[in-house]
């Protein structure tokens, strides 16, 4: 059913997010042999998460007590992701990751703009909402817009060094109550929110997820930067304006340096990891 | 007491949600014989648990930090669940299950539309609330009612892949407070909200329990679907009724992959497992 | 000082409920033997606590997560609960027990009506508030009507299966504040609150406790009924009297079965305990 | 800087409250001997904190499972305290203690009436605000009013039976917010409900603390009285005050009975310790 | 972008809190000799992050259960934290620290003044808006900003005893939101703010950082002073200044002693450690 006060969406990678905090005193107590091996598997396993339109698992090592690795597993659907889990779960480098919190999601464009043109244009061909005939239209105006974006939709992780990641609502007050506000509203409302995004559009790279129905916030957003400035100046221009002045609600922020897989062992052993090219 | 402020309800199943994280570096140090045995017996222990009419207790891989393993017991009484509680907790797999939260409830059929029309019709026979000739009468037809819609109190869990459970209130604000509006009201916002329900019906199945003077939330929500992404559009869509938007607050959010209780020892040795048919 | 602002209260047994999680499979873990005389032991001392006007400590098995094992302790005093939670850390049991939460309270009698007859009254008698006469006859009224409901101040737990523990608070809200209102206002809308109880009065029985200054919610309420259904109706029911709807905040809630301390040997080794008669 | 419209206060001894769950099992299970010894060091080393003039150790055991044991330490500034702290963290028995809780703050009396008055009386003598002038005599005012309260500001605990500590703060809402009402409005209200507190003078010592800057509540209240009713029938009718209905918002509830520091092993062996006079 | 709604911003060091419980009764267990070498290697490793032009790493130790140990990094971006991090997690002295919160920001100075002369003083040269000449304009003034206030973004920590760290939110409340003031309004407020730390800055030395994009509040306070009753005085006369009183939002406050790097064995051996100067 297309509801014309419901903006469509498009969906595409389901994705997790897992938050560890290592048990450094406990990994630098084992033998260094033993070390090695278990950080040579870890890096193996990881590396080859990263497969041609299967998706990937991007390991951002964190700063500060809420995690120090954090990974971002991007697959086809959740039987992919439940696998995802249970690899890393299986490591034997696992015994020295405590979990400290997720996030489960999947990659989402909204549609404000499309929705409103579609239900404008079936109406003036004559459809009536709700019939069959409408639906079905409508379903082809969307089959064709996914295939418009269906890069943005199974995007490829961006190797930028920052990663900033947060969940976040939208409000519903006693008196401000996003999903009480007619969708022209909300609508123009993310327009102008957007538009501060696309002057940051060459510093950042961002994705959106959807969590309704699958964790405790509405949307998870990951950006992607080579200065971490820009997060603090492209968030802080945000809250500005009248989508997130009044709508937006914030969870935790998670901050990090993005690196590649076979700089683990690296990480494992103390040092800063690089993120190759 | 039948007042006319509150709408009936028909109770079926008592239901116990009970959510584990295992301690999986913990059982990978076991021995291998050992794991087996321990593995066979609690995946026995779960298929004896689905007895025609007893109930059933439905195992759930669940994506996330915030548990591994979820358990939905469905029972006769709170005799039973403590039972089953008991059960699980007698396991020898019981040392690697470290119970993360949980949910007591009853699976619960509100009755707005019912609730009204009872009235009416008692109050058009001249029977007087509070009489006891009108309290039997009322009992009367509750009985009735319940006769009809046995089979959904006492549901067999679908057998779909994919399961979401979150928690949820009714709002008691300053100003919007559910439990301050006329009954005709809620019924209004309720049979609104019901209609989005039924749009998705062939799509996903719903158990609804209540936990007032359970637990910590007002209700439990459980929904089967073979496709995730319909847990999303649904919630999403129903987030701009009235009876959401104004008066809904959601606990957290659990999402996962039901399984056979005869692949549980798959699952214990690292493998997503299958929901057999 | 008698406020007229205030309703007096008449206060009778010191209560601490203390809930424990039972770690399971350390317990389990232990030689059969040790066991046994462990749980003689700990049965054996909850028996003796259950004395003549001394007070009793009520075992009841939880369902869920909060805890396995509630125990509700009346006392004539601090120190009497002192030497109770003493007694149960000095268990051997005690080490399989972890605390997950508990509550200091006094059970109480609420006498709206009451104080606003007595300062009527004295009134009438022409005597002014604050001087040494009015409060004289004022404590004399209500030692009188404190003899007169001692066997509800220091009543006896009933032998009910399903026990349903809750915190409560009145809302001090920006707009609804229980405690700006009138005492008027307040007495009629616990009158009205209180209808609700006495229809239920041969299915439930309710101990209502005032923590103010001793824990975090400002009264406990203990249910206990021999069909746990009856909790939910009745709360659900008194969710909608102006009294519950505008001003009760709920905290967590726990339900079990009340069961016979004789019978704490059985729930230790895995079965459901009885309550007997 | 006295700015006119922050009242007045004057400090006397930063205080430190710790509390601790005891890790009873862990006791027990260690032999007689090094119980008595470690028993026999840390009520040595409490009672030796009493010393004239430099601040006193609290030793009071608490009721439920947010502590068993709470220590209330008085010091001349922050270095003692700290060294305190360290003290404790230095005793054998720290081994079976895990710190639940603390709270940082001074003795501190409000001068409301006393800010309005200097202020009339130096804008009398023609001064300005703000002048260096002003200032001085300002200070000159505050150092005489110190020393006539000197007895307050550096109070030694008294010998009663039972305490209750909480933390609070004033409201900041956005309707309601202390912080924005006048100091007209403010004064006239903190001395009504300082009357009440003069109703209770006999039966309840209170000591007020601050925590702006030092710890996550405003303030600290201490409560000490022969029966633990007063804290009740005292709190209870302050929450009727305008500024507890309408402006106060409370932490957590600690409450236990105090005893000599000489009592401690025979707490540690499970009875009820004394309070010596 | 240079939107003339947001206030600009100047960002100097890259700050990393970290907060640790230290485990003293396991630390203690350890042979002399291994904790001479442990607190040795440590108080090296301290010492050494002090660099000319390159941070510092501040030692404090906190009063209270919220953590007894707090470093505060300054460093010149991310990696450099990160490696700070590390080097933490690597030092022996590491298996006896336990985590238990941390706060990531940079050190910020907010130009609202200067942002709306900028804006003035370029509109009067005929430049327009979002332009790239005005953008070009613009970013050349700030340069010339941050060369002035250089000192200031890159300051060294103070040599002063006490240390009061927090962090803070403006209020998006549905009433009052801080967001959606005009800039005047948050000018003139923050302006009227920035009067009372003035009055205070012989006493007391302030530096904020900003933590959007990066932390879970939006900005850090850490406050520097030889006498503690100064966090007091100069927070609460904030309190009643507008921006404080109906937008300020307050986290967790954490208040210790510093000290310098070379006192921690002393510290770690229980005496209070000394800030040599």
């Amino acid at each position: 059913m297309h509801d014309p006060r419901v903006p469509e969406a498009l969906e595409g990678w389901s994705v997790l997010h897992q938050m560890f905090r290592i048990r450094w005193a406990d990994w630098r107590a084992r033998p260094d042999e033993e070390r090695r091996l278990l950080a040579a598997e870890a890096a193996g396993a990881l590396a080859a998460m990263r497969r041609e339109g299967e998706g990937a698992s991007v390991p951002v090592t964190l700063l500060g007590h809420k995690g120090d690795l954090m990974l971002i597993h991007l697959r086809r659907g959740f039987d992919e992701l439940q696998a995802a889990q249970l690899a890393v779960a299986g490591l034997g480098l696992a015994a020295f990751l405590e979990p400290t919190t997720s996030f489960v999601s999947m990659v989402e464009l909204a549609m404000y703009e499309m929705t409103l043109q579609i239900h404008r244009r079936l109406g003036e061909r004559g459809l009536e909402a709700s019939t069959d005939e409408f639906e079905a239209a409508f379903d082809a105006e969307m089959d064709e817009q996914k295939k418009r974006v269906a890069a943005r939709l199974f995007v490829d992780p961006p190797a930028r060094r920052h990663v900033c990641f947060y969940p976040m609502n939208k409000r519903r007050g006693e008196q401000k109550n996003w999903y009480a506000e007619s969708i022209e509203e909300r609508a123009r409302m993310m327009l102008d929110h957007g538009r501060i995004g696309r002057h940051y559009a060459a510093q950042v790279t961002q994705i959106i997820s959807g969590a309704i129905g699958f964790d405790d916030w509405e949307w998870g957003v990951d950006l992607f930067a080579d200065d971490p400035l820009v997060f603090k100046k492209l968030i802080y221009e945000m809250r500005f304006d009248e989508a997130s002045a009044w709508y937006a609600e914030f969870g935790p922020f998670y901050v990090g340096l993005q690196f590649s897989a076979c700089e683990l062992p690296k990480y494992l052993a103390g040092e800063v990891p690089k993120l190759l090219s």
